[in-house]
């Protein structure tokens, strides 16, 4: 029985290969057949984005993994500095990356792109105020170009996750926490964390040729915490 | 390389399979391996539901799919019968079919419930009024069975879908006319239909156990007609 | 100053004028100089729908405004009389109302309907299936008949509210439980029950000719429990 | 009668008085009686919020009200520059304003901020890329620190706009050219542009006592192009 997926071959930048989805998306997208391409980088730098994909050669998909340690401060203590660094972190990469990986892609009639937000920008949360905008301004960028790419068969989606094991944002001393598993248990239907591993898998389905018919799409990924 | 989804030698009951996503449905999950238990019976019969589960014995997956050609009547001209006869086809079967499928599964603390629901319910259309209803009681309804089945390891989703291929809604001479064509490009970001195969896909996907996280969520499938 | 609303003269017919929203409704639309044509009829009965129009002769403003105390079985013992009994309540009376409502509104291209929906069908909640779906079909079918009637000047919305202070869903004694009281406290942002002058306000001015622009909307009224 | 809203003698402080909602805003806020503050501050420097608020003293609420040309870039072609400077006018102030408005509002356990947003961050468009990510950003920060603030009795939400008469975005020439009323007869249920006057209405209800029960909320404010 052939792999559903058919990833095939496939050439894939995952940016922020070491953090967040990093690791497991690499993992079970090697495991699908793709020719995963894994990026470091910061993509801070203005001209990064433009490195990277300089560096990688043809990409067929590019999974758009960004993240920064989410800061909990109460938002009347806000920094500049906060605000600046998690959009320099979280968005401003966005339309780089876009810029770079979007011509080819017009020019081949085929390509997809798939950002790793939260929904934390879809249900608000307190003292989440910085990483909730910059996550905001990224879903909506994706509804947007997703709409405006479908034309030429190039498929851009977003997850909006919360509540996904990984080692960014629920550590294992937050996991092994009472009190957080009865949150979990209290606030989350699904009663624990998706795993790591289903949200890649999902994100592998996302960026299959199954799913050429998913355009500007944002797919709530967080045990029931948001519905749709 | 092994099937993504491994829906090997899962018992998987579909009903309306000869109409709207049934055949489709009933083809594709037995590609990946599920045993496919079709059925014809229009569930409008009170005892139905729980007279197709009894002839299917153990049932792993439950596809409630129902449809009913749409009554495309302006608001102040729908009948009392148009409104009794839709409710009947698509609402009144599925607490039913819920009632029997859900013990057995409780009982097994595994199981899987996929309703085949409609976009019409998150976004308003003209001349729709008695149809969309119908399909927004389902979908509600799942949110709400979902949240409550998510605890005992059963995952009841929808997929909320509109301009997927199929004969009931959208047959052959209104796919070719170009009016219709026309519209497509205009409203539908996608600018075609998604494919019936591509829909069936992702329900295959969604009753794998790849999808285990997702629990009373609705997922557009409507080529990006409705984003969220 | 002028009252901004200037519902002045306006015959507003309130259903289920004694539960539910319906006393605080009659109060504050009178208040702001409406005519309040209550009406106490269940609704129930195929034909009361056209009877109480029939009695009630001009309606400028239609508040549909139906309850029934919401059951909060298990899905799985949700029984076909509590199935048939919430949507008879909350669901069949619409299309009813509508057909007599509308047809002289489209005559004077002028009017307004609200109903007074839950966010139950919004956000999936435990024990509250049956309830839950006779809900979401009262919002769909308001998108769609609200984008139906646009072109009429006949605006059509609904308030989808949940955690409003009324004795049909939250009785003194069950607001005075401290168990209660802690768990507004965690689920809904605004802390306490929205109160029900809040509600009809606000059902006020979406039947003013202020919100002329609003059509087929569906406004949570929640605490913030859902936020759009 | 009394006017509904009862905003006599509330200090508004009105940021971009002169684009936008402005103008608008300010005429409707001061009918309603109360003290309007405008500004015209482009709040681009760092210093700008912090500056006009030491001017402004007391201030019961703030209309956040931001504007620039929406650049109608296709995504491929969207410079840093625009990015950027979208972000300088419609992002980067947000905070920068909170964080000097939040404070004696806290201390008072009262106040509200209404932040005149965008339903293009709701609802991809095409070659709005840059736009609709500011725009997202706006919606996700009022989202969070909405529920953040609720405790303290300050209410903050956002207007989600589109389809709404000011100069800024639907100047004369593109309402008088035929394509554009084709379009909104096609696109918009509402057939017609929203009133300036409807929407800042809608506002100043928002602002109002009555609407107290409103926290970290989105409203559509569009015609009908989103629903909810």
């Amino acid at each position: 029985m052939p792999d559903q997926l058919n990833l095939l071959g496939k050439r894939v930048l995952i940016t922020h290969s070491d953090t967040f989805m990093g690791p497991t998306l690499c993992e079970v997208f090697a495991e699908h057949g793709a020719t995963v391409i894994p990026s470091t980088a910061t993509l801070i730098g203005e001209d990064e984005p433009a490195a990277i994909f300089a560096a990688a050669g043809h990409v067929d998909i590019l999974l758009a993994n960004l993240s920064i340690p989410a800061p909990n401060t109460p938002a009347i203590e806000a920094s500049e500095e906060e605000w600046r660094e998690t959009f320099a972190a979280l968005v401003d990469p966005l339309p780089r990356l876009f810029r770079v990986a979007l011509p080819p892609m017009i020019e081949r009639q085929a390509g997809k792109i798939l950002v790793m937000g939260s929904a934390s920008a879809l249900r608000g949360m307190k003292r989440a105020s910085t990483y909730s905008a910059a996550r905001g301004a990224q879903l909506a960028y994706v509804q947007s170009v997703g709409a405006e790419m479908a034309a030429h068969n190039i498929q851009i989606n977003a997850i909006a996750q919360n509540f996904v094991d990984n080692p960014t944002y629920f550590p294992a001393d937050v996991q092994s926490n009472p009190r957080f598993q009865e949150r979990l248990k209290r606030e989350v239907p699904l009663g624990r964390l998706v795993s790591a591993r289903e949200d890649a898998e999902f994100a592998a389905y996302l960026c299959s040729a199954q799913a050429n018919c998913f355009v500007g799409q944002v797919f709530p990924v967080c045990g029931g915490w948001v519905q749709r």
